[in-house]
């Protein structure tokens, strides 16, 4: 198979949206800004949904559905969320079509306009706290612990594949809770599910902190983001959990009888993970050669490629293969038998490794002769050969080694590309020059960051597990009393 | 706990909504025609979705995304297509909101007026056929086999919940095939699918059949269709299954070179299953005191309610419903203990009635001191006392017997109100009076057709198992080979 795709070296954004296409993962649609998610990469994003859903499950949360649209009406209820939304809404304005008679074809119905035009939810707070409304009246009532899966719209004029389009999957938490506090800790153990599942399943490594008040989520009282450090050097912000303090309780009246006696206003959190880390995984692990999948987000883990000359080699290698597929399938393990006669095992071999499928087992003459197979790496692109008695437990070992490698491999660039800098000059050789996270000293002042953003570069976050140290604010030398982490992101 | 139900027999459709509402499946929202499917009721269909999931890709389906949006013009490609939708489309015109500097507020900007308005899919084969038209080239490129889980939007002036709203969740699979022949029997095996769903899952027994041509979906050569019989002897249609033949290649220009090396354009089908089988699920099961759920769709199968005077009588009952929480769970049973002090017994069995738990188990010191439990079936109402030992093994196969016997009453039902009519009284006789399903002679004219529409009941299909029998059309007294289904529908 010729080169497919350009290379990272060459340039990164170009090789990125190759792979999202070569690899069959997604493409753009006929509506701008809008992609098609292929069955490739919708099986990662249902791998992605299933795992993130046992462990909402886990931690004591339903999942509901609440309407696509929201009355512009409600919109404007809490002033800072709709400043944030406000320019990139989808408006629905009619409801019926009609024949166009002087033009032909079809046209909107004038007569069929809404009274109250019709906001194509961005995210469902305003909607959902309408509803919580009418279901809470005193603390017996709480919490109320839902998620919901769907698709939500934010009008974006430039757009790329998984990482920034119109419409996009994503599932968003929305909680209500009797006290300040227990909100506050559901907003930080949602942060600290998203972690866990970025690290542990996608093997992307986090810095988890807290967004300053300008980059907060509209209408929070606090931001707890993920950081995450992309192979150009850019950060990606993996996922977000708010805790709302009672500003959507006010804003809709949502009132209750507290354990006191006393009405007072729900506390709230909301949190989200999208479509959009199906970029970072790409963006985390991938190479020239393709995708890099870590095994458990994987549609296909183990793929076998025979390989023979004559059609009398073929029968022996035929049965040999579907038994070691049985034997994985029997461990769980996904398993897909390559049989097409139309490809040559080296067009597959290369195809598997564009579509970053993480272990290749292949099967010749030899091998059947010998009681062995070939086994094939995809993150390290090691080749080794082994007996085949025993192979689904040595192959559930090399996949979560390799899922762990994977993991290792990516905090190792990060550590690698993680730079304390002391002043200005050294904050810029960062952000112009060497890329990766700056940490570095910020007096909390917004003239500070300000100056920070006209480098094209955030402050990404406040970490939590940051250290106390006192020192100087790398803008204004002012003291601080501890690092901030500073990017340019996606 | 007081009767919280309208009855049946007083007003059925009132005893719906009262149903829906009060063991919190769903809830009207603040947006005309949309509805929040509350936690209860998504439950639900995660187990239908996850059911239906299973079956599509144990035959060979992918999962894919397709955008929520439709150009217009691209509508306006399929004749019948557009003719059957314009009416109740979602139109979205502009892609920004701004402040109104007049009326404060916000107002949608009008210098953010979209080029080409955008339809919110009611049903995406215009979109994806859009995309097929870049995946096929060849008949290597065939079939393809996709499925899509969606949310969609017709637009409906009277809405129920479930039944028909706005706004609705379902899947809708497309297909594309080399041959006529391997389309059509596509099309049929999925409402094989179908129909094994509805009735072995949700324990409704249904009439398959084929549309007639002024009832079939909007770009169909064929549709196939499952007909339900409701409680009050009303039909719903409870899937369909299309056979579009060219009518979306031709429409789309998606011509593929064949077996023989010609290009000829590509075959197609779609099928749909929706949100609205939970209202078919409701109405075919449920009694004055609440839902009756088949256990294989029920999101709690089991439920234990502990029975005590004084608290020191608790600890023994509340170590045995443990106990026994933990014997079904571990046989896949899902079982829930409420342990709630808040409520009395009597008030928890009327609750789980009303939700429709198959099986409730009580549990008192008698029980303890005996080694019983006492065992409730929610389809029968009976109760017995039997031992606690090897009771999951008891349950799970009394969990069997429900489902079955469920699905046996509703085809008792069924049979019972199902019926043959020689003429246009005995006709009338069934649609106005005894409802049901009536099995008469049609002459297959449109002109018979419309005059049995005007009695607001409806051809529901021309029955796929229908034995050939001559006879007289009920409408014209011309002759016709065999019976059709007619009733009054939802």
């Amino acid at each position: 198979m010729a080169k497919v795709l350009t290379s990272r070296e060459e340039n990164y954004a170009q090789w990125y949206n190759d792979l999202v296409l070569k690899s069959g993962l997604a493409e753009n649609s006929a509506v701008r800004g809008c992609m098609v998610i292929k069955p490739y990469g919708y099986a990662i994003w249902e791998k992605m949904r299933d795992e993130l859903d046992r462990m909402f499950k886990a931690t004591g949360h339903e999942n509901a559905y609440f309407p696509l649209f929201i009355p512009k009406s409600f919109f404007s209820r809490e002033a800072e969320h709709v400043e944030g939304f406000a320019k990139e809404c989808a408006v629905v304005t009619h409801y019926r079509l009609k024949h166009d008679e002087a033009g032909g074809g079809i046209t909107v119905d004038p007569e069929a306009k809404l009274e109250e035009e019709l906001i194509i939810r961005p995210t469902s707070e305003t909607i959902i706290w309408n509803s919580y409304k009418n279901w809470i009246q005193s603390y017996r009532d709480l919490p109320i612990l839902i998620n919901q899966w769907a698709n939500v719209v934010r009008w974006e004029m430039r757009t790329r594949l998984f990482l920034r389009t119109a419409e996009f999957l994503w599932q968003e938490g929305h909680t209500a809770h009797a006290t300040r506090e227990e909100a506050v800790e559901e907003a930080m153990r949602m942060m600290g599910i998203y972690a866990e599942f970025t690290e542990n399943f996608l093997g992307i490594p986090v810095i988890t902190g807290t967004k300053t008040e300008s980059e907060k989520f509209a209408g929070a009282v606090e931001t707890f983001t993920l950081e995450a450090l992309m192979q150009d050097g850019k950060a990606l912000q993996a996922g977000t959990s708010h805790f709302l303090g009672q500003n959507f309780a006010r804003a809709f009246d949502v009132q209750f009888t507290n354990r006191e006696g006393k009405l007072d206003y729900v506390w709230a959190t909301s949190w989200g993970m999208t479509t959009r880390m199906i970029g970072a995984l790409i963006m985390a692990h991938s190479d020239n050669n393709g995708l890099v999948l870590p095994p458990k987000v994987a549609p296909i883990q183990v793929v076998i490629v025979p390989i023979f000359k004559g059609a009398d080699e073929y029968p022996p290698i035929a049965e040999k293969a579907e038994r070691i597929k049985k034997e994985l399938a029997d461990a769980g393990i996904s398993v897909k038998f390559d049989d097409r006669d139309t490809h040559k095992p080296g067009w597959k071999f290369a195809e598997y490794e564009l579509k970053g499928v993480p272990l290749r087992i292949a099967l010749g003459p030899r091998d059947i002769a010998q009681g062995t197979l070939e086994l094939a790496r995809r993150d390290t692109l090691e080749k080794q050969v082994v007996p085949a008695e025993g192979i689904a437990a040595r192959i559930a070992s090399l996949l979560q080694e390799i899922q762990e490698n994977i993991y290792r491999r990516a905090l190792k660039f990060r550590e690698e590309n993680t730079h304390r800098v002391e002043n200005w000059e050294e904050l810029l050789d960062v952000l112009e020059r060497r890329g990766g996270f700056a940490l570095a000293h910020w007096d909390g002042t917004s003239e500070s960051e300000e100056r920070i953003r006209e480098t094209k570069a955030t402050i990404r976050c406040l970490p939590l597990n940051g250290e106390k140290e006192t020192g100087k604010c790398v803008v204004s030398g002012k003291p601080s009393g501890r690092r901030v982490v500073i990017a340019k992101a996606y």
